[in-house]
């Protein structure tokens, strides 16, 4: 292992980003993005394992709604409980919706980063799968509240890019929520 | 283009759901799903454009999908509209449960082919989303009803896999719709 680097990978984040929205993913290069951030292509590669998964952390998200969902209280349904973790990670993102909003006209416009993004998101709902079986709800439920609050969260962080106005993501999520439940009534 | 070969798209399908299931998907070639039904290569690229395609249909499903919406009654609401469109593939179906069964096994054992799923589902979602635009949907409810109905069909769909009576995909899907109303209740 080389030095330490301070913020090696936020740096290595916003260099493979830049590059990216100004000459396409596939014409840029791992070496590119090392030198763009002042640092080595082995540095790159304690980081991250590809360069696909420089736009993506790793399981960091699912791991965030994964200890939201233990903390939740006991009696919290599957679905509050599924969607106060999607809330959860609201802070993660406050101060980034620029670099989110660039980020994802990247992956919107590349074919092999809209699938990564598709992985991920089933990553996501897995680990709120599996969260909400370790609080006991029955498999069935699991699955389909799973299902459900990435169908949510997924239409909420797109209008949270969208949006002029300062709505963080947990509440674009409630309004979400709110539309679902409108939508769905018999 | 050479001679009509009778049912040549289905004779390829079975063809290579046999050898991947057999051999897995990475050890099969296309002159070998070729070879085992019994045709050319040059016929297979005439049907499919690639080794992960013969599993997936092309546009059919989003075609049905949005033929279904379009024929949907006036007065159904967005929700009502997407998931009779869902609930309108059954039939295609309802003969195909083991072949389903077995291509889902593939499928959950490759990441490729687990991406072109994933990518497929977008696809359906992004149809329906589009179906309930034309319809006059706003389109905050469209791309929310689209990605709740994808979420139902997923959950249904495995269900039905799954499932060892002869209830069939759309019965699936009203149980699922059932199961999301009710927890998504406040």
């Amino acid at each position: 292992m080389g030095r330490w680097e301070p913020d090696a990978r936020g740096r290595l984040e916003r260099a493979a980003l830049d590059l990216y929205a100004q000459r396409g993913y596939d014409q840029t290069t791992v070496a590119e993005i090392a030198a763009h951030a002042g640092l080595t292509e082995r540095t790159f590669f304690r980081h991250f394992t590809d360069k696909r998964e420089v736009l993506f952390r790793g399981t960091e998200l699912a791991d965030m709604i994964t200890a939201a969902l233990a903390a939740a209280p006991g009696d919290a349904s599957p679905f509050e409980a599924a969607t106060a973790a999607l809330e959860s990670v609201s802070e993660f993102f406050a101060d980034r919706r620029a670099h989110a909003r660039t980020r994802q006209q990247v992956i919107d416009a590349t074919p092999s980063l809209r699938e990564r993004e598709l992985i991920k998101l089933a990553s996501l709902a897995a680990a709120i799968a599996n969260g909400l079986r370790d609080r006991g709800a029955p498999d069935a439920t699991a699955n389909l509240v799973a299902e459900a609050g990435i169908a949510v969260f997924k239409v909420a962080f797109d209008h949270w890019l969208g949006a002029e106005d300062d709505r963080d993501l947990a509440a674009h999520i409630r309004s979400a929520i709110d539309e679902l439940r409108s939508a769905t009534r018999p």
